[in-house]
């Protein structure tokens, strides 16, 4: 009987009944896998002209140590806490990370895509732009390598890490709700999906607490320098007279330290006590909020645990594609914690 | 007579009487280039079997369009802003930044100048550790590619881009003299030259003006953690009793931030009007510090130069490596901005 062609480890595994990284295992070391195993793979071996292709087979293992970061600005402090927790994460596990930004422009979002496929990075680990997002740039990184995102999900087809916004907003706004006057809440533009999900948050917590919502939009072209946003909204509500309220929750951190900032220049006693004219709360606890004057309460997103998480997805993707299976994580959503200060 | 061979165009380039960029422009545009010079060559080809060999004429034009962009912290709001303009800079000229961070710590840079270079990046830009830094790994970077050094000068032999520590410390103090009590220095753990560069800078205007310089050290294990750094030393320093002085001037704004913090925390008030009982001020103005409570009076590091030259220079030594030429400037130091905010 003639001895059979295969063209590759894949057909090969699959006429001999055993799978691939079953018989990447046996290559590897024969003593790895059960007895009745080897025997049924060398039997196939003996019936065949198959010899594995060593360079193909360690192609895989040809990948570069090498992943790429991709964030919309390292100006947020957020950003920079996850991406500093990511790459120590995945220096320990002795990959190298290489950090771009898209500087919240699309084009270079799209262009820096371009780089880290030129770079040959083994993987990628991107929070998305969003809104301004060109899909077909994160479709080709996709396409090409592994690809984790977190903060923002782009695209429901990628494994993706992030914060649970309607938790995180119940907890503040029950948190405010029973330590004084329920909160007013402070809106971002919709840079991303977390700003809308903090406001629906807000207004079902709102709701079930048992009391009317108040929205007030952010009155600017959308941007991402939320302090500067966040400082002008403040002056344009006292601008129209007094506070809408004694308690106000802005939708991130950065905006706190703008409205914070505004309030304090017009001569407003910002914290929890009650000398002071207001509360002011926020979202994410970046590094620099325990240093506000006074304080900032605010949510701790889980930052070392998106850090963390996102590097074991993309790790379990780099090696599914590798053994040609299928990782079973695709999807980790974080509580985040209240963070009790002095500014309410 | 029997025409000659040569092995290259170093080699030609002297047989014929003209330098390497000249026997270029020579084969790129013949016009670019003096008459007499082109019969030169001209009549030294005729003599010669040599003929350019075009890949390796390009091999400098094969350089990636990589540059890499190394910093101790991206915790930093100082270095996220000159890595900021120095990515969008590069991005203009056509060139695509990488970012690595070498998290203040020493073998961590070690690795990013190795990650650098198996990215084949075409040069780098380099905020070095300083004391901690490993210089061999530096030299290893500064021998492979052309590298600028930009906020600390590791290596007297590398091209710098920096702050003139003498010149901004001369005018914040003399400007904090003329408008209240003589500064007291809240002296910064000597992480990079900066550090030491400005509390000389201090001492020797405090001197001019006719005053006696007081520096309070730092009684912590060093550290990049500035904020915490401050915040702690200004507890130590009013739990001994009260303040030594109405005017504190810090080595940077990190640092001012957290000592505004433990003071606000213990209730004075911080600000250059009669009723505040503290006045702060920093350096740096890095682009939260309008956005404190009060804003913080600090020095403005001219970051938009800071990047600007950093990446004229390293693209000059770029060029002057194709060419086989030596680059004029090697060094820039720039001029700080006094901001004069609320705080002091």
């Amino acid at each position: 009987m003639a001895k059979k062609n295969y063209k590759s480890m894949d057909d090969f595994a699959t006429a001999a009944g055993v799978s691939r990284p079953t018989l990447s295992k046996y290559f590897d070391d024969p003593s790895q896998i059960k007895e009745v195993t080897r025997k049924r793979i060398e039997a196939a071996l003996r019936k065949s002209h198959f010899e594995p292709n060593l360079f193909a087979r360690h192609l895989n293992r040809k990948r570069t140590r090498n992943i790429g970061i991709l964030v919309p600005t390292m100006s947020d402090p957020f950003y920079v806490q996850v991406v500093s927790l990511i790459e120590l994460e995945l220096r320990e596990k002795g990959f190298w990370p290489v950090q771009i930004s898209s500087h919240t422009r699309p084009e270079l979002e799209a262009e820096a895509v371009r780089t880290l496929l030129s770079l040959k990075v083994a993987g990628a680990i991107v929070a998305p732009l969003g809104a301004g997002s060109r899909r077909s740039a994160l479709e080709r990184l996709r396409d090409a390598i592994p690809v984790v995102c977190f903060d923002n999900p782009a695209d429901a087809d990628l494994p993706y890490v992030g914060n649970d916004n309607a938790q995180s907003m119940a907890a503040i706004v029950q948190y405010l709700c029973r330590s004084g006057e329920p909160p007013i809440f402070l809106e971002i533009p919709h840079m991303t999906e977390n700003a809308g999900e903090r406001q629906a948050g807000y207004r079902a917590t709102m709701a079930r607490e048992g009391h009317s919502p108040l929205v007030i939009d952010c009155d600017a072209p959308p941007s991402w320098e939320f302090e500067r946003l966040g400082y002008e909204q403040m002056q344009r509500i006292l601008a129209n007279g007094s506070l809408p309220g004694k308690t106000l929750l802005c939708a991130n951190d950065r905006f706190a330290f703008g409205a914070m900032a505004a309030a304090f220049a017009s001569g407003l006693k910002i914290g929890r006590n009650d000398a002071c004219d207001v509360r002011i709360a926020g979202h994410d606890d970046h590094p620099l909020s325990r240093y506000t004057c006074p304080s900032l309460t605010t949510m701790a997103q889980n930052a070392p645990e998106i850090a963390a998480k996102s590097v074991e997805l993309l790790l379990a993707h780099i090696e599914s594609e590798d053994d040609g299976t299928t990782p079973v994580t695709n999807k980790v959503i974080l509580e985040a914690t209240l963070v009790m200060r002095e500014s309410a």
